[in-house]
């Protein structure tokens, strides 16, 4: 769909109509079960033939995006396929289709802090269980690495990083059937910096990124750090960004970067289809706009296999991948790396100006685990455990939270999405819920434009347990306060 | 004499010229020997009576700028009181007087790469012998607080960071006759992610920032970063920056920030007088200008005293003052912190959008040593080694150097300032160096606008050996042959 915009025959006059209407409905300024223009006005209006706005009506009713009404005219129809079934579902996210200057930054440090506080039992928190991780080996691995004196120096540590992590980070990407070139490899503190470095290496402020929505505040983060502005494109709640949404924002402005999660999307859970990741990758490419892949979930996954990357499809080296092992081993060591394609020179160089180095000991303790511990069997072990609580935590708030309550279907990771009714402000539940001891995550948290306020992200990585159970049961009652 | 140009009273036409005269002598315009304009020239071209042009070099002649020579005028005087003494001893910079924008981050990271290559003698080092850290004792530390559970959450690193370390610098200060608000600390990845996020509290792309010079290269990085521009004041070998041109840059274009290291400057060593901190703070309060102090020396001094921070002089939360434990205890760990003044809450939030958390871990480990080790014993101990270390790479330099070399007198700190004779280019002396396994820092790393191509900077760190003491002797050979 995307690619005929730009596909070498020259677009048909009902062709470009079509999806210019198509794009407003999915922009949401008409809703599903809204009428659209009648096709006098909309000929009169956009100074075209009669017969060429009945072909591109035609067009859009084949494809299911409205539906005509005897005596009354086009209306549109209910566009997100597979949501109707399901009362729980998601629908797709309609945010506003303005860019705007982001300052999040506030919101989740105040929302991390609070997370740290005494007992209260981390439902917001956006870190895995740490009680799942292997830190005692990794850290058996630290202390007999640190009295070999030659690690004290600093200069194996400078960016790219170290060579044997770089090595087995090389080795890790080939055990989950993808090839990289380890001299691609940059390591990074956290995904955190190789992120903030893929986006500085690409644009500077003032400079507008498009971005899921919701999306994850770590890619608005980046974007705040650099004080330029972000576009938040709408997103299904299964399949991701809208490829004819983004495709008519690069038509239609000047984007200088696209960042997304295809794989497990924090906070909707999604995986992209593979064919989708291709589609997104080559729009992009026509457009020669760079794309910053976050990866870090993707170990994380539920099916049968490791997910496939966008970086996979890149034959440009468009596409910046970042990821870590704060998700998925660590995140006390904070070690990240990126795959910064074209653009490796200048995020090592940015590297070396942000941070200098990554401690050498934290890089070595992983690579000493890496190279000598059962990484896949601890992963396996904790992709079970949250496919499980992945369903547990879903059927608990389908069944105590509000009627109108829909919550997503993570194909991987610990989070899960949840919309309330729309008189539920999520900023307000998430101070009930602290004041009886329970984290959530506001739903602001995920939108530069303070769109989802009436939504919350539930972590589900914590062994399932009686006091687990009765904090979900605490916020769905406060929830039900809440809309009345 | 700085303040004077902004002194309540309005300043005098004689004296205004005077002020002129002496920055236009400052900048290099004209050099010692040189006969500055006459009497008359000066009074046509400045349009002014010839009354107050000899009140202005009666004026400059009081302050030993020019001395006048019988029927032949007035000349400008050998202006750096105490260099003339010894032949061996370094003059002040005359840097160009206009910005630049600023690149020396490739030369630095390949030099620090080189460096780390197999065996060479690392008289090119910025960091100190690893073999005097004290990094066995932090690493049972480390290893003690890794077993506990708690310490693997995130949310205890966050920024400000660590409570206990954050306790234990502020302890540190006190212990040091500095009384620091503890609230006002926050801890980033070294002193370079300290600097890096104040300068980008103060200031943004395109920003004019003025540097000692030479400069240490992590100032210019810092600029680099932000895509600012530096501009390079002169500075005294012993003295440190020209208040005098420091006070004409401020009046006369826009300055975002002031950024120095009062102590032990890198390269030079130079510890400034109280009298001039106290003169540097007051003069950038009256315009206002932040100043961002590089302190990771601090500790390192020669004399019987802890050095005065500028920041002990600051009433107006103007200073921004920076430093790490990678030059006192251990460069692995990567724990340094800044006390950011009226700036506290951006950097804090920059901390957080830059690099998320500092690894609790090191924070703790750091922490526990420094409440229960001999941190002050292992100062002493180094802080006598670098003395007596200094006075030896001084001597052997000066004994075995080419005709016309000339060295820095180190006040503190562990690195040597080596001019070489016009003639040498230090990038070749490093290449010939390092092709006989000896590594030395090149001058050119230490300025935006290429100056110091005839520099050298040493480390004098090592426990000093046969072996450094041949490799000295080699460079002074090698010296001697590109000085021909």
């Amino acid at each position: 769909m995307a690619q005929r915009l730009r596909s070498r025959r020259p677009v048909k006059l009902y062709e470009k109509l079509a999806t210019d209407i198509e794009v407003t409905i999915r922009k949401g300024v008409f809703r599903p079960g809204d009428r659209i223009p009648s096709v006098r006005q909309t000929s009169q209006h956009h100074q075209l033939s009669i017969t060429t706005v009945i072909r591109a009506y035609l067009l859009l009713e084949s494809k299911g995006v409205v539906e005509s009404r005897p005596q009354s005219g086009y209306f549109v129809r209910q566009l997100d396929a597979g949501s109707d079934g399901n009362a729980h579902e998601l629908r797709a996210s309609r945010p506003i289709a303005v860019s705007s200057e982001v300052d999040v930054s506030r919101l989740v440090l105040s929302t991390l802090r609070s997370i740290g506080t005494d007992e209260a039992v981390p439902l917001g928190s956006p870190y895995p269980d740490p009680n799942l991780f292997p830190s005692d080996k990794i850290n058996r691995y630290a202390y007999g690495m640190s009295r070999k004196k030659e690690i004290w120096g600093v200069t194996d540590a400078l960016p790219p990083g170290n060579p044997n992590l770089i090595r087995q980070i090389a080795r890790r990407y080939l055990e989950n059937g993808a090839s990289i070139d380890p001299n691609e490899v940059i390591i990074t503190i956290g995904a955190t910096e190789a992120i903030n470095l893929c986006l500085q290496a690409v644009g500077k402020p003032g400079d507008t990124v498009a971005v899921e929505s919701p999306t994850f505040y770590a890619m608005l983060h980046a974007i705040e750090r650099m004080g330029m502005r972000a576009i938040e494109i709408p997103t299904h709640a299964q399949e991701g960004m809208d490829l004819t949404v983004l495709a008519d924002v690069l038509e239609n402005q000047k984007i200088a970067a696209c960042m997304v999660m295809p794989n497990f999307q924090n906070p909707l859970g999604f995986q992209i289809t593979d064919q989708k990741k291709r589609e997104l990758v080559d729009l992009l490419t026509q457009y020669d706009v760079p794309v910053i892949e976050n990866a870090v979930y993707n170990e994380l996954y539920f099916g049968d296999a490791h997910p496939r990357t966008l970086k996979s499809y890149d034959t440009q080296g468009l596409v910046l991948h970042c990821a870590s092992f704060s998700k998925t081993l660590t995140a006390a060591h904070r070690i990240g790396w990126a795959l910064p394609g074209r653009y490796r020179e200048q995020v090592e160089k940015l590297k070396f100006l942000n941070t200098l180095t990554t401690s050498n000991l934290q890089q070595l303790a992983i690579a000493e685990y890496l190279q000598n511990d059962g990484y896949e069997h601890h992963l396996r072990r904790i992709r079970r455990l949250y496919a499980q609580q992945a369903n547990l935590m879903r059927t608990m708030v389908n069944r105590f939270f509000p009627e109108g309550t829909r919550t997503s279907t993570p194909a991987g990771g610990y989070v899960l999405w949840v919309e309330l009714p729309e008189k539920v402000d999520s900023m307000r539940l998430y101070q009930l819920a602290l004041e009886n001891g329970i984290t959530i995550a506001p739903g602001n948290m995920f939108s530069a434009s303070n769109a989802y306020s009436n939504f919350i992200r539930l972590n589900y990585s914590y062994a399932w347990s009686p006091e687990i159970e009765r904090a979900v049961q605490t916020v769905a009652k406060l929830a039900a306060a809440c809309a009345r």
